[in-house]
């Protein structure tokens, strides 16, 4: 299943879809689990809370002893201990007896309900209880917030601290998570420095390195900046297998030459197999996907908003996949805030900026840098449409 | 300034926002720069591109040499060399001349368009122009793309991967960002244990250090968990004294018991001064702010819910404060699902879940953990209120 030409989107993301890369998951400690994607649905293994609750602070006693009880006639129970939060019951409450609790402190065995001490009268060894208390006044019951065995959490939850708080309150202390896929990042080209390194007059500051590298790591995966290979076999290779060796993907992004792209696609033939040699829409004929030792290897366009564009569309698909976020949502329906004209003949993919219910085309070119800049995402326009409306309804992919 | 008695929320945010706190800044490489919240206004040092730069393949030419090219009569020129992509530019057109260019290469001296390989016939030493070129044609000229000392990213910024990018675009390897606030926090409560421990009976699991800890780091903060303070003075002012060492501001959150609040009241006297000790809303009358070293300390209440509320109306707007974030906006409007009803004479503030449009009150009650976890804000209740209809339009105010 190789595809030495150009061939249809639908056709390269099937080779993605079948790249033999599985998710795969750790355990982890609750302590560092905020952001991380469950991988497994979780149950809670106790009753939350775990016994019968004070919810005030007050008397526990057997609500039955109260039933007779009223202003005129109060009923006068032994104060026979007192159990605060925190504190072991092991007292037992006999007919006629009860005893103080505090807030969150467990009930006295027998005891079913807590009257406030506002509501009563202490009188020495006594509390006079001047009206009835029914079964679970100021308690919470065990299993009631949470039961034991319940489910709380699906596979694919990413955990924000409110998803945290409840393992912890269901006492997980280690957790499944999908593990983070390592991408090593290259970027190629003769012409690229690093930010911080010297212009030289011809050169110009690398820009897709960093996109993409940080991209992965706002999906979710642990990305690794290999640097830049020049236009050489030798130091792209080096390159290439420096990533295979240290991680699960490989993604390089051309340099403006053509030359690299053939010089890309032969080292991933010595090292493994091309699958894919260019992709019928614009931005993308210059994409590759290949196959070395099973770990992908993506050769995405040079210019800053094709690369994402073609991250987007090839690369992220699998990384939520491995991370177990394949179902989240990353279109939204919108209005095209002004008339386009694209190519016939040509499946176009254009960068689109979203201000409210409307997609506004950024219409700078490719090599704009601030073109990806001000876009968050992009729409496509078929083959057979030369002209997009003002006002006509698109689908816009966001980036990332 | 302090309060020894309830006082109302707008007198305990005066206090907040008279906290002798500053933001920090620091510079850190553009590495490690995803996330961050940008301290200063950033100006391109350098054109984007540096140079006249060849947005195809093709022959660099002095456009005015083509002006009478056609088809029937093509005009011939010398072709004098090459350049690719990152090399420099040396060579320098004289009248009649021309360089081959590739895609990204800087134009030779004089040159100001460049005519695509498949427009032009190559014959030898000598390539054919058919048809006159514009100046400018096949060129990216030198800052259009962002000129030297163009304002870029404006304070206040949080960092994505396309302001990374466009960072790196521009060659700034260093950026100057907020420093995270430390901020330690502190469970309190003889009934609370850390996941992963043994569930003696009378125990629950800790659920407000979690929650914090987490919130803090969401916000962009570093948060230090220092674990479970007894009902003891001794243990309580230990993990205090601890969190003012390594941190700038200390959290504890209190357990069920009232007694943890005066025990929290009276270190934070002993070592430095309480500010405010109550607050008049619903959850929040057990919360209070102190200052030890200049350095605040938030007591909050111990229902998780009731934690989290006064957690977002009191601490989070510091936070955000000290991150740069000040102006993020974390209320939306929504109509009420169903009718609720409240206390007059109480304001009272609601735990609400939002539904498209809807914000649907939650009321199991401040106790349970679920409670919290279902919701994504809450809504304020005013004190003069007891009936809010369905449909009614309420601010949600979102948790963190």
């Amino acid at each position: 299943m190789a595809f030495l030409k150009v061939i249809p989107l639908e056709k390269a993301l099937e080779v993605v879809d079948s790249l033999p890369l599985e998710p795969e998951m750790e355990r982890i400690s609750l302590e560092e689990a905020l952001g991380r994607v469950l991988a497994e649905d979780t149950v809670s293994p106790i009753d939350v809370p775990p016994f019968n609750r004070a919810t005030v602070d007050g008397y526990a006693l057997r609500s039955e002893d109260t039933f007779m009880a009223s202003e005129s006639e109060p009923i006068r129970l032994k104060v026979v201990g007192e159990i605060n939060a925190g504190d072991t019951p092991e007292i037992e409450l006999n007919p006629g007896e009860a005893v103080y609790v505090s807030t969150g402190a467990p009930l006295p065995k027998n005891a079913d309900a807590v009257v406030q001490f506002e509501d009563v009268d202490r009188k020495g060894n006594e509390v006079l209880i001047y009206k009835p208390a029914y079964p679970g006044l100021g308690v919470m019951k065990a299993g009631t917030d949470i039961p034991r065995g319940k489910g709380i959490l699906k596979r694919g939850t990413r955990l924000t601290f409110k998803e945290t708080a409840l393992l912890s309150a269901v006492g997980l202390s280690r957790v499944k998570v999908f593990r983070k896929p390592r991408v090593a990042v290259i970027s190629t080209g003769n012409e690229l420095v690093l930010p911080g390194e010297e212009l030289k007059p011809g050169r110009i500051y690398d820009i897709n390195g960093r996109a993409i590298t940080d991209a992965v790591r706002e999906l979710g995966g642990e990305a690794v900046f290999l640097g830049i290979a020049r236009d050489d076999r030798e130091s792209l290779r080096t390159l290439v297998e420096k990533g295979i060796e240290c991680c699960d993907i490989v993604i390089l992004s051309g340099g403006a030459s053509g030359g690299i792209r053939d010089l890309t696609s032969s080292i991933i033939e010595e090292l493994g197999e091309v699958k894919v040699h260019g992709i019928a829409i614009q931005p993308g004929k210059p994409t590759i996907i290949g196959l070395i030792d099973g770990k992908p290897v993506f050769g995405l366009p040079g210019y800053p908003t094709s690369c994402l564009t073609n991250f987007t569309l090839l690369v992220a698909p699998l990384l939520r996949r491995l991370i177990g976020r394949e179902s989240e949502v990353r279109k939204v329906k919108k209005r095209l805030a002004h008339k386009v004209f694209s190519v016939k003949g040509r499946r176009q993919f254009l960068p689109v900026r979203i201000e409210g219910d409307k997609a506004v085309p950024i219409l700078k070119g490719s090599g704009a840098v601030t073109s990806f800049v001000d876009a968050d995402g992009f729409i496509e326009v078929p083959e057979n449409v030369e002209i997009l409306e003002a006002g006509e309804e698109v689908e816009v992919t966001l980036f990332g």
